[in-house]
């Protein structure tokens, strides 16, 4: 049982966890800390959250978890701001997208803290964000990767990981570059994806109209679009390295199909669709599964 | 009331117009051609149709419609293969996802029938194909696109009209190239997307774990790549100029999002992510509202 909860960031992602965490009879009482002081009235109305903090001190004073929800950018300063107050027992955790530069940031940020610092992230997200837009199934039957470091102290891992299987998670490990490089080609490209779509259509001469013929397909594909730009612009900015690579290789399988589109070589487009169609029926989670 | 409905090709598209006039009241029998006897019979068994036809002669004999719901591809062949067995009141409209290509088809292959014949293209889809995947409701609230060329009969666009109309469709009036164009966009070049990157993603030294890690995001952005890769080559092929163009300008898109993430230019990012997300929101039909 979590006696004290502090969620910095009370989003989609943080308060998903609250709500699970809860529901399951986890956790005693919730701490909302965050930039946006009416984000944080919503989430006390909507229960997501039990108490909003006035600072960091008084938030993080005594907590069992402190779970950093926020977009990757900010946590170099909200690492700054709650290591002096935090004591021996708090263990502080994560739900960011990238984590080779969050581990960086935690060793340089938590002091003697760090041993207690899980590196974590759900696989599961939304184009919503905010408050109202968290959910208490969103995390379930969902892979959680801990990605705990040499130092990382085995209570602290083992509290994390028993909060995220009470949300119903599945909990598995990775190495934090091993996650930024999967991470890259399952999630991140797939926004670059979406986003270069969707700007690009923005750009004909009269989007209202042409995208009024636009069905399901579409909507679909650039679903994503509509998450958050703040987001993702720090997530970029982490996992810049492994996303060129991710980007370049795509670019080039777009140019593959262009060349044979521009040869009209109808086998060779047959044989490229066939190929993905296969893959997507083997590998992609079908929605009833998840 | 149609008395006789030919569809030729009984899948997704051909299958739903049939289930939708039947549910409406709006014809009487439904004949049933297309080249796989056993999704013939499942057509038969699930209700979609009323009758195998074992020919053209005898299946389009005394027809007040044939609709024709295959891959554009096909079109050529099955044109000319009624065109001697049609009389002067039957009406021929069609399904195919380009219109001057089928049009010129039509010119080609269905001599003085060609006054009866109504391009026509329903603004809806699935990534599953076949009998079963027909759905009554497929239609409801979308945008039919009507193509009358200058010597179309008007008694014969009347009662392609009120055709869609009794599905529950919302028929409108496009130009050929126009409906091309806008389609390249929309429509075809989101296909192209997600079968890029599928097939990128397949690639990868092991696809099955990499893509266990995935979620609702890359699975939403590639629910197309699922789609009839038979029926895509054949678009591609069809729209190949109009798709180039629009191919082109989303991969230098691309290229705009990759100059910005290779100079870590955090601004930049955020503008291309705030336009493309204001862009979904503005223009993009939600689900609900559909």
């Amino acid at each position: 049982m979590i006696k004290k909860l502090v969620v910095i960031g009370v989003g989609l992602i943080g308060g998903s966890f609250a709500l699970a965490l809860k529901k399951a009879g986890a956790v005693k009482h919730v701490v909302g800390m965050g930039r946006s002081q009416k984000n944080l009235r919503l989430a006390l109305q909507l229960g997501v959250i039990d108490e909003v903090a006035d600072d960091y001190a008084t938030a993080v004073e005594g907590a069992d978890m402190v779970f950093i929800g926020t977009p990757v950018g900010q946590m170099p300063s909200i690492m700054r701001a709650i290591a002096s107050h935090l004591n021996q027992r708090t263990v502080i955790t994560d739900g960011g997208s990238t984590k080779q530069d969050v581990i960086q940031c935690a060793k340089d940020c938590l002091g003697e803290h760090f041993v207690r610092f899980v590196p974590a992230h759900p696989m599961a997200g939304a184009e919503h964000s905010g408050a109202a837009a968290a959910k208490v199934d969103l995390y379930h039957g969902r892979k959680v990767i801990l990605v705990p470091q040499p130092k990382t102290s085995v209570r602290a891992v083992a509290k994390v990981r028993a909060a995220w299987l009470a949300c119903g998670a599945k909990v598995v490990r990775l190495k934090a570059r091993e996650h930024d490089e999967i991470l890259a080609a399952v999630s991140h490209l797939p926004h670059v994806v979406a986003f270069s779509l969707m700007g690009h259509l923005a750009q004909h001469k009269n989007p209202k109209r042409l995208l009024g013929f636009s069905a399901g397909g579409l909507r679909d594909t650039v679903r994503i679009a509509g998450s958050s730009p703040e987001m993702w612009r720090d997530i970029f900015l982490a996992n810049q390295v492994a996303l060129l690579g991710e980007l370049d290789a795509y670019a080039e399988e777009l140019q593959v199909m262009r060349r044979a589109l521009k040869k009209k070589d109808g086998a060779t487009l047959l044989s490229l669709f066939e190929k993905a169609r296969r893959a997507r029926e083997r590998w992609i989670v079908p929605p009833a599964r998840q």
